[in-house]
């Protein structure tokens, strides 16, 4: 995907002390004109600094954002009142650096939970980036925001009326449904009035951050950002054609990052795409869908490229919605291959077992479930569970 | 523990073809007098053929049980009205066996999903244990119902008035609250009304088999049977002193075996005590245990003995559980040692990094988290998620 700068915004990212030796810590991105900004956070009840922070700034109507200022290292979460004064202070740095006040800049925190901003880290880091920010630094902006991931994740649209949207993201564990500790930013040159970017962004994450499962675990810090600057000149007005076509690339943008942060996930060797159908409704689809993504005895059969499909039905089962055992059909599917139909009616066919253990051992396929009793569907995206990740999480901080 | 056989009873396990090699399979549980009995079953939505065949016979009030048959190597799930008749084939065979009529047996599975029962072995395990059952085949039972388990597990009290409560489990993996894939048979000579005896079971799962966590998948088959005769002429009437006394040691002889199948959790190297306190009543801490219990980065941090007490708040806070970040404290805790106060008002002690480390290198201990808000309590006990577990599950079938 080729990345464009949105008109008006620079970003940039580079190591301050964060991380060990050279790797990029904190990112900066700066817009020169005021943006309406929106945001969705975390649902965990126990909430980073910098999520209250920012929660409490887009909280106010006429909000104005100017910069967002993104650390790795410590999520300064459960770090108290000592933590959000950290992070207060971290945003008068920047605003004192790009001249604005401090309500004009918002937060970005990940690591490790419990560790106290290094506040001569984000001073050093804040001068500088306040220097290099630039129209091409999406790349090292996206790099300075990684934990366990393993590549940085951008995606970007311009869209033939004008106007452009990009983002970064980051996250590879501690990914459920409802997002996990995934960190995402988006800037747009489009003119977007606060309360359809707040809607048009909240529908955006339902179907993209919303529907992605590594591990199951959601975090202190999850956090999506959208800014609008308006640079472009094109208008977003509310319920216009172009909201659509607003939505519809906003949406592209949260789809593609979501899809590689679940390809990063932490020791991921297969990417998973969950299709229920024949739901009573969506939401019952929805949540057969993660309850099956969320397995781990699901997760295991599929990095062992094991068609063990009664833990999916078992999984199923277990998601708290009724269903007949009788009408549920399954089926494996790959592009490039007839889809291979593993249970019809509740149990299994004489499907070729070879075949099915040939397709899942590929990268990317899909798991198709349905239900037999509605119109309902939803779609979710997920790994496998394979050593690398109890490997990578059994001795994260050491 | 000793094992003391209930009067009145008799049990074998043996080879009959399930398994490769000599691997014992199947299990026969004979009492000499009709018995009530009760049940606990799966609340999955996918139930096997066993889990309704049984829950069809407790449903009548009248019910009188002479035996019950289980295999493994097949779970007769999602295995249709064939899996069923194969169940009442099973039940009529032992019947015909012992001398009783099929709605006097009741039956277990565990194995393989999807799988038919091969009920040539079936014939030929119950003609054989139809003979073999003895006193003293308590052990080989537990053996026979073992999948995943290395070890059987057993549990028997005999109490003071006279009366003796012995049972057998599995469950290795996919364990979950409210059971999990695990299978248990308990038989006592005390002479138990049917309502009291289902109460009484009720109860004691729910503080046994009900707080264990391994994978926190639920499976299609999971039972906990209890079979009363009434051989020992001890009678436990409705509401009696010796009703707190059959409780007491009913919910000894389940929390012994849950505590098994949870030390020989699927690839565990620890055993984990998490006790929740300080919450508005008593289901908020189980919801917050289980959800700690069930946490993929919990689990992994114990693995890798690594006190990241910031995943344990971070998994606490999205149970759907208000809570008080300021208020949380936490402490590791050893038989042998002082606890270890981790976290005080929601944010990290200068606790001792390495004698965290070294307590949690210990193959048992406790995690205890208060919540500072009220007077609720819970107890959950959980293992850790190690590369061992998913090479367990990542090929299962192979």
């Amino acid at each position: 995907m080729t990345v464009h700068s949105p008109e008006g915004f620079r970003v940039a990212g580079m190591h301050c002390g964060f991380k060990p030796a050279e790797k990029k810590d904190i990112a900066l991105l700066v817009s020169d004109y005021p943006c309406r900004a929106a945001g969705v956070f975390t649902t965990n009840r126990v909430k980073a600094a910098p999520v209250l922070y920012d929660q409490a700034i887009l909280a106010q109507p006429d909000a104005e954002i100017r910069a967002v200022i993104a650390n790795t290292g410590s999520a300064n979460a459960c770090t108290g009142d000592a933590g959000l004064a950290d992070t207060r202070a971290t945003a008068a740095q920047v605003a004192a650096r790009i001249g604005c006040q401090p309500e004009n800049v918002l937060t970005l925190s990940t690591g490790v939970i419990g560790l106290p901003l290094a506040m001569d880290a984000v001073t050093r880091g804040v001068a500088a980036l306040a220097d290099q920010v630039n129209t091409v630094g999406w790349q090292d902006a996206a790099a300075a925001i990684m934990t366990t991931d393993t590549r940085p994740k951008i995606a970007s649209v311009r869209h033939e009326s004008g106007f452009t949207i990009t983002g970064i993201a980051k996250g590879a564990g501690m990914i459920a449904p409802n997002m996990a500790t995934m960190l995402s930013m988006i800037a747009t040159d489009a003119d977007v009035p606060q309360s359809v970017l707040a809607r048009e962004l909240t529908a955006a994450v339902e179907v993209s951050f919303n529907r992605i499962v590594v591990d199951g675990d959601m975090s202190t810090n999850d956090t999506v950002l959208v800014l609008a600057n308006g640079a472009s000149g094109v208008t977003i007005a509310d319920g216009s054609a172009q909201e659509a076509a607003f939505s519809a690339a906003l949406t592209k943008v949260c789809t593609a990052l979501a899809q590689a942060i679940v390809r990063d996930g932490e020791g991921a060797t297969k990417f998973v795409t969950l299709d229920v159908t024949g739901a009573a409704d969506d939401s019952a689809a929805r949540a057969i869908a993660r309850q099956i993504a969320t397995s781990a005895l699901v997760k295991t059969a599929f990095y062992g490229a094991d068609p063990n499909w009664g833990r999916i039905l078992c999984a199923a089962g277990y998601a708290g919605i009724d269903l007949d055992p009788a009408r549920l059909a399954l089926w494996l599917v790959a592009d490039d291959k007839p889809a291979i139909h593993l249970v019809a009616d509740g149990h299994p066919t004489d499907y070729d077992e070879r075949a099915a253990i040939a397709l899942m051992q590929k990268p990317e396929w899909a798991v198709r479930l349905d239900l037999g009793l509605g119109n309902g569907a939803a779609r979710v995206w997920t790994c496998d569970l394979s050593h690398e990740y109890v490997t990578i999480n059994g001795h994260y901080r050491t």
